[in-house]
């Protein structure tokens, strides 16, 4: 367990969400001996609220999904899946291979009825908030169809997670006029206007960070560049603003001095903030951190998983979808 | 002429480009009293190096393509781009609407034989310097063998621009083991294996900004949506941290003591240096500048057309691409 860092960050992420949240109980899956050793050297232990259960496989983070799922039957992710299904656990947070996990998912849980495929949903940072962009990479090409879906899940959980009555969700497309958009976007646009949804229309990438909508739907493929892009700008802006303040001793002080002004900044932007996207559209909760997640990072996963539990994200996607016309419209 | 901030932006900035380029002859094509008024206001006069021609009409921002293309024969934008074809002119720079532009152009100077659609491509500044993305928006559906030409003429034009034997071009792709890429991209990856270009494999969005490649290849609607996402995170990120440096009297005091680093980090990365999209694939030159450029801006976008006249770019990338593999590709 614990993507590109194991151990080192979800066993302590594990403890401090532990002591966050008084009601949480936690399972950490993995190789058993390796795993207390771990919690022994921080000085924890099992109990009531703190189990390890054991799963002697490991999914590469490299490894193509198809073998992760035919071959590594008892793997941490696998198993912790399992306790999904089962209901020993309400929820599952791994940092491990993405593909591997939303195949696992989809073979375990499958998906809830009325949806074809589970779509990746995460928060994002914006001017007056934040926004909830999805499908982040789990399909590369999506019909109108599965747009709409998206846009019902999105608007579903953002509404149960938010307690928003009629989230705003948009549709992320291009604008240079003379094709403003591709046809699969055009035919979403027109089930989006006739769902039932509160459908704000068309989006452009840079307002995605304005705040205008409270869910931004896109294929998979464009939703994965767009979060990619965004994270490489982000670090480029960061290191070049390090190396600016780093030039020579002048600028040195001057960062220092402007520690306080920088530090607010970086906070309102730490992506560690938003780390955790739901894979939603499945029957039950399954919550991918980022491969490369700090303890910290970690902790707002397992947060996430948490806000979806109490908000009962699947039975009420579940249980909605039925009354909404997303059955019609993909009929 | 000028986009959304009109003369006031392209009148000083030709008067700046010409004053920069000793060899630089320019038209200003518009409602000519306007024009003249304007070089008037700036104390600026026609001469040898600067004409002023008149157009009676200007296409709307929003006007749609098509419209633009059929009823505005005696657009600034319509004139400017007939120049090219007969020979006038050996470039065409405009701040107007994109998909008019690009719809002008193809109709006015068609296309280079072997190339089915133009692209829009334009520099993005790295952490080692910059890197040229297309196909920006121009095409919102790609084949693999347009993605394959879009290689080509990125390939041809950095080559010729930057004076570099061998870019490496690779593909946007994302990084969702399971689904590395949809079927348009992988049949796109392997047609560029084959092509004698320096190819450089898959690159994932935030590889944009690390240096790694110089030319990025991607279809219209995910080129458009990665631009325009940066662009708005760079905006937000950008005023979050002049809110950080205004929230009090100390943190005014320390931002102006921060101002030469924060101003070195800010050249860098400074929208306006990387103003001039290329319009590729056409027998002619037509740059592309954002609509909401100011004259610094703009100027850069003439430089960019000044770069590209210098370098032959139509000629070489016309008469290379006989002598590739993309006629075979697209047969």
């Amino acid at each position: 367990m614990g993507g590109d860092r194991g151990l080192q960050v979800t066993v302590p992420a594990a403890q401090a969400a532990l002591r966050e949240h008084s009601d949480l109980r936690l399972i950490l899956i993995g190789r058993r001996d390796e795993v207390r050793a771990e919690l022994q050297r921080l000085n924890g232990a099992e109990d009531d609220r703190l189990k390890v259960y054991h799963a002697s496989e490991v999914v590469g983070m490299d490894e193509p999904p198809a073998q992760a799922l035919r071959s590594k039957k008892d793997s941490s992710m696998r198993v912790a899946i399992n306790l999904v299904k089962t209901g020993e656990a309400q929820a599952c947070v791994s940092a491990g291979n993405t593909g591997a996990l939303m195949a696992t998912a989809r073979f375990v849980l499958k998906t809830l009825p009325g949806i074809d495929r589970p779509a990746i949903i995460a928060a994002w940072p914006t001017m007056r908030g934040h926004v909830h962009v999805l499908d982040l990479g789990a399909n590369v090409d999506s019909s109108p169809q599965q747009l709409l879906q998206f846009g019902i899940m999105g608007s579903l959980l953002v509404g149960a997670i938010e307690h928003k009555a009629a989230p705003k969700v948009c549709l992320l497309n291009i604008g240079v006029e003379d094709i403003k958009g591709n046809e699969t976007v055009k035919k979403a646009s027109e089930l989006f206007r006739q769902s039932g949804l509160n459908y704000g229309g068309y989006v452009e990438g840079d307002e995605i960070f304005t705040g205008t909508a409270d869910i931004v739907v896109c294929d998979g493929f464009v939703g994965n560049v767009a979060m990619k892009t965004s994270e490489g700008l982000a670090r480029m802006i960061s290191r070049l603003m390090k190396e600016a303040f780093m030039r020579n001793l002048l600028t040195r002080v001057a960062g220092m001095i402007a520690m306080p002004a920088i530090r607010s900044f970086r906070k309102k932007m730490d992506p560690r903030r938003y780390n955790g996207a739901s894979l939603v559209g499945l029957n039950g909760i399954v919550i991918k951190s980022h491969g490369g997640a700090d303890s910290y990072a970690f902790e707002n996963a397992i947060s996430v998983a948490i806000a979806a539990i109490r908000n009962q994200v699947p039975e009420l996607i579940g249980s909605k979808l039925s009354s909404m016309q997303v059955r019609n419209a993909s009929a």
